[in-house]
């Protein structure tokens, strides 16, 4: 049996996880809503450490000043009674229609200038709040028809909008980091920054690119089957993991946003390895030491009871995985099997010590092709070992 | 009846294109080898206007030195006399299998050096060869497992060798750059530079990543569900749209290599409207003016006459759709229907000269969101005007 | 230009589809709400000829009796006076979430029952409506969970509820037949009929099967990465393609329900030839004669005017398919290109009429397959004739 | 740790898995090839029951009577001696050229002619070995563009050579089953059977069907995104699951033939459980009886350690999942759950013993559907104790 979550397990929900009502393409509302505090109290009593939040999770669209600040307050307040940190706040930029063409890259110049202002103010938001984080997903950013965007001027908007923010942020002191959230489609036919590496690029290209980084989702990368790990191994390499989304996905369809680990499972058991356990080959090299944060939805065939199972099984599940984790790493046979398979050489640079282009080419080490093509890399038999400690 | 291609239009192909005898993971060869010289003199003859290759589509991987330098002699008089310019030259680091771990991310130490010895000797073929572009697929460069690899190491090894590259070939003075061709699959489970996104994330850590950018391919993009179209204009918009690799790909599955047009056909009408017309608020803005290189494969179907005929149709297809998309953009409808639908207001700066954030949130500049929401953009009818100018 | 659509070209629509108010996953409504005879004048304006719908298009899930009546004499009597058939009829067991798992397979037996008179019900609204066909989407009939359903017992209940209502049309004398619509999934995981070829198969082990058939729809199929004409092929040969649903679709992912014709183009061509011009080698072989019904939605970011526009797009679209694929059919070039590639041939019998197998096996005609695996089948080339004819 | 597999678990091999070489699109051979005879030894050894093969695996293509029938007697010899039995035997009609567009729906009659006998023979040497699996893949059955083909005369070809390959197994007397293999792309760009529901869709229109079935291939299934457990429910359930091939796959891309649960483990797990235990709600309902039959490959890294590591991978991860699953069926917890999921609830027909329909819509039996959308499913919960029983 699997230990309870504790607070030291920095795991964090959103609120519009627990919160989703089942509203789908297909089909209307299947749980009643609760107030924010409700959920905020119940993640806390199951075992989670933070929530965190869209900025209309909290208050309507529409809501003037005093009722912003009325509702801001009182969940702020409630997150302190229960406990909880509320240690990420993002803003809604796609549930109402004026986003329809995006907020930062809408065709529609007062559209941007609104969308800009309703990021800013978020920040303030988040800020107040005392999150360290605030995710942006452009979901609405993107296009169905290639003809329907100047993507020059599209990149040059995105730009422009998140240099915007982070420099807000950067002027105002705060201590929050900008986390972007990739996603290749849905609800966009093309989204703007379809996974992990376009967004570092793009990163790449701001000014104020030092506070922004990344919050891979697993089901999102999963959705261009990419290799979630992967992913995260490029942002953790390029100093850039600042946030995390993790969830289920079976496969190359819509969001499914499943609970973590009932998409891939053995994908999951080496997500968690490397957030647990780093690098193999680097102790002491970057790790990621933000949240576990769960994005995900209790599935629409659930009343309130699921809700609750639902929420527990993503701590649940990370738990048991981190624990085999950290039995594959410190199992004898598995360290034979890396150092067979070549982990800790790939570790060590190409080139020796000093060596020039030219000293290398002057030789070839004595090297046979045919002979170095023999050999066995072992990485089968290094994953029975990983899935027998997954299932054993 | 379309035009006959010319050299002015600067249609290339890799030998290995022409050059495929259908071999696949299924079956044997269904057509006979032609000598190089011979592909590239057919190739002439069809109207293209350049030619590029693997370093071993020209000589054997065994061959010493004076059978490479022979064999790459013969060929470069071949194509001097065919009128052909060897645009691109690359290197095979992929079918021998003592590259079945990656040649520039092998855990095998004593494979990188011989790969990154193989490389380099292929880029002084390239410059013999007068090539301005230096091609590198890493297809083994991944894994099937993710225990398999330290992820940390390998992003290292390969900015390593990446960098090791361009530093030589600064250090020699050639006139080369490097054009990375990501893929998201294909030999391996999952490939490290899965996408245009990820490459570009990659060049950004490069010391001399000046010279290092992409040469996207329109199938690869698709095998992860992206838009071909998007990734170059992000590549444009980052300055790295070095070389293009043309193809077909009917969405996600094995790499197909079809005929570029014979895949998503709607697709590659706006890739050519991208590589003739640029972007449409920047008439003086970045343009790609490299190559039009077709990377596909004849069908195994297909013998001799198939091979000629499928080469032709990469080039009739480009040369219809770059005329269409000269006229769709000449079209007052779609000036129209652009303006209607915004994309000149997506060029304009989100603030206005000298605004600063607390000037953007000291008003709300008017801005009924609920107004703004009904705004008709139009963009299927644009859809639709340019399906019409593409079969009308 | 295109001719305007005429009722004899048979062109419907969903109510849904032009009434699609933009909620989407991530979104609210973008659209008002018409009034269905409005709809359904303003589709006769267009040039459509038919109308289908949802009994809760028309009116509301919780409707009584003599609102039901109401609604649907007041919408007939629209559809008469606007000149408009209302040719295919269907019930909506998917977005009350007491259909949250299903209508005719849900684990709870009451919730069945309900489905089954809902779906009876709507039977007898589209004998009375005048419809000839009665399609069931089993939207809802599936999991996200392999355990969550017992297999058997769920194509038992599948089975039971078609028979059901199958012998209930019959027992009524209702001119009516089912058209079975496959996804392969959203809203649910997995869906129970995923693909044409799973619906024939249960079709097969119906008791009352004779009148069950198939509703294919352009974009499921392409969702599970299928060729929706190989789809409309194999229904067709089974005696099965009752009713279409034609829309456009970008590759694996959510269901876009795009123009026909702005997905996959060149399939679109195809699909369009198969309808209009049959099998190549069965000019009396079975053919499509039903409505060219389009199952799609006018993109989120368009308001009223982008509604009509797309509308008007899908019929503009199918006609000039079926000017260029008569066309295609009508060039001697085509003619040849398809006997040099065996197209004829293909309807040869392989055996000989009156031979046995001992006589096939008694010699080998004197094959030489290493000589007949050199025959070039042009496949490239035809296709590029049809490139030609669809762009040209 | 897990117990050796004995002839009682009936794993059988293909000796094209071990036996695969690693050529790949991309890459020459990385294994040196062994006799069939001791691939057969070796299998045997690490426990395997039974072993299949195709035609060619065993004797060259271009082999006469002599050279066919002395190396199939050698290896049926090797076979007997290893305690080893040929439970399926199958034809290659893909790899030489001349089957470039098929074996029994090429456009070539002469080539089609060829395939029927060449399936045909196979068919003799299958009853000559024992097998009681006569498997038919149609692999290069398809297309790579939609004009090539005339696809009722596909369909035509394609029953005519099964119904031929049938029924003279039906006159020769032979204890054989034919097991169609379903694929949806790979080598063609799209195979005509694409599905285990096209599939048994074409069974259905067969003169000599009850002989023929179906052989599933997990990856196969998954590479069109389909669930792999749902088709061995619809296949089981019509009577037509006669055979199976195990292996792993990583989503939607080309075809990996991973070591069965190095894919989607948690499908596997259910699949296992459907093998082992068959429906939850007909303990004496219809079960696969079969030989477990793996379809793998061997990863082109590893050398000859690593063909026999994975191998012994299969069997064992087969071995451990068909012990959890039995836990997991045991255990009271689950069966609860699956209680409140309303499982056994499914099995109950819809309509109560000897209702009408009349009888049914005649009253509503109470229900009200808002309060029936309340019920709980508890989905998740199930799932999540399948999880907790396949990791704890």
């Amino acid at each position: 049996m699997v230990r309870a979550p504790q607070p030291d397990d920095r795991f964090s929900f959103g609120l519009w996880t627990v919160g989703w009502l089942g509203v789908d393409p297909f089909g209307t509302a299947s749980r009643p809503a609760l107030a924010p505090e409700e959920y905020a109290g119940r993640l806390a009593e199951l075992g989670a450490w933070g929530v965190t939040f869209h900025d209309n999770d909290v208050f309507d669209f529409g809501a003037d000043e005093s009722a912003r600040a009325k509702a801001a307050q009182s969940f702020k307040q409630a997150c302190d009674t229960a406990g909880l940190v509320i240690e990420m706040v993002t803003t809604n930029t796609f549930t109402h229609p004026v986003f329809k063409d995006g907020g930062l890259t809408s065709n529609d110049r007062s559209v941007r200038r609104f969308g800009l202002r309703k990021v800013l103010r978020a920040v303030d938001l988040a800020a107040e709040m005392g999150a360290s984080t605030f995710v942006m997903w452009g979901g609405r950013e993107g296009s169905e028809y290639d003809g329907s965007k100047d993507l020059h001027a599209a990149f040059d908007r995105y730009r422009e909008g998140l240099d915007t923010v982070a420099g807000y942020i950067k002027s105002q002191g705060y201590g929050l980091r900008i986390g972007l959230e990739p996603k290749p489609n849905e609800p966009r036919g093309d989204i703007f920054l379809p996974t992990v590496g376009h967004a570092l690029a793009l990163i790449a290209e701001l000014e104020h690119g030092d506070i922004v980084g990344l919050n891979p989702e697993t089901g999102h990368e999963q959705m261009a089957g990419l290799n979630y790990t992967h992913a995260l191994g490029q942002a953790l390499w390029s100093g850039k993991l600042f946030h995390i989304d993790l969830n289920g996905q079976r496969g190359i369809k819509f969001d499914q946003d499943l609970v973590f680990g009932h998409g891939d499972l053995m994908s999951a058991f080496f997500t968690v390895d490397l957030l647990e356990n780093g690098f193999p080959s680097r102790p002491d090299g970057p790790r990621y030491d933000g949240p576990r944060h769960f994005d995900y939805k209790p599935s629409r065939t659930e009343h309130m009871a699921g809700v609750w199972e639902s929420a527990k099984a993503n701590m649940a599940t990370y738990l048991m995985l981190a624990e085999k984790a950290r039995a594959f790493r410190a199992d004898s046979r598995v360290t034979e099997a890396m150092a067979y398979a070549g982990l800790p050489e790939l570790a060590e640079p190409t080139m020796a010590p000093g060596e020039s282009v030219s000293d290398l080419l002057a030789g070839d080490d004595g090297f046979d092709p045919d002979v170095a093509a023999e050999r066995d890399f072992g990485f089968v038999r290094l994953q029975q070992l990983a899935l027998e400690h997954l299932i054993g």
